[in-house]
């Protein structure tokens, strides 16, 4: 439960849990919308903080200056572990989970998410 | 450093620098073909091992029961952090880099990039 994550100072080293990875990209309707921006980082944190599952916890936007192969269209990034399928799966199904999607979607017009699992 | 990642077992904790997330998603033109993965993995693994900048070196595959909202068509994914974006850029340029593209870019016939900065 790495809760200090999103603390002051949020560039900080976490542990990373190799057995699940689950990354998601969000593109927001009004990427350049203050407002909405800032509900959606308060849903998605107040989120991640309560999860009881989630690890790593890694918010981010695309850099300024994105080179021709990478893909900087989306608005967040999400890249959390679990030490388990079943923790993912149990993480899917909390409270905070429903919660944030209930919050949020309607901000968003394209979510796409990759799960993996280390080999 | 953390080049024990890919020892005999890759099921363990690294570290998850949030300054910078590098994941990229391969789609291998061939994604049943032993010989290939094999070839793949033995080259990616390599540079990995040879990089002097990326962290948490997480290498994965989709999961067999993957959710309707999930994207688990790709072949393998691939996420690395970096303690800034100008060690991503040296990374870029890196030897071992260009050799694993070199020896497999033949191998996949898309790929998917998405740089991240913390929030």
């Amino acid at each position: 439960m790495t809760s200090t994550v999103f603390g002051q100072n949020n560039k900080e080293m976490t542990e990373f849990d190799s057995n699940f990875s689950h990354t998601v990209f969000f593109w927001l309707k009004n990427p350049d919308n203050v407002a909405d921006r800032a509900a959606f980082e308060t849903s998605l944190r107040k989120f991640l903080d309560n999860s009881g599952y989630a690890k790593t916890k890694f918010i981010g936007t695309p850099p300024s200056a994105s080179r021709n192969v990478v893909d900087g269209s989306f608005t967040y990034s999400l890249i959390l572990s679990f030490d388990s399928a079943e923790s993912q799966k149990a993480y899917q199904d909390e409270a905070p989970h429903k919660l944030f999607i209930k919050e949020s979607e309607s901000l968003w017009n394209k979510v796409i998410v990759y799960d993996s699992i280390s080999i």
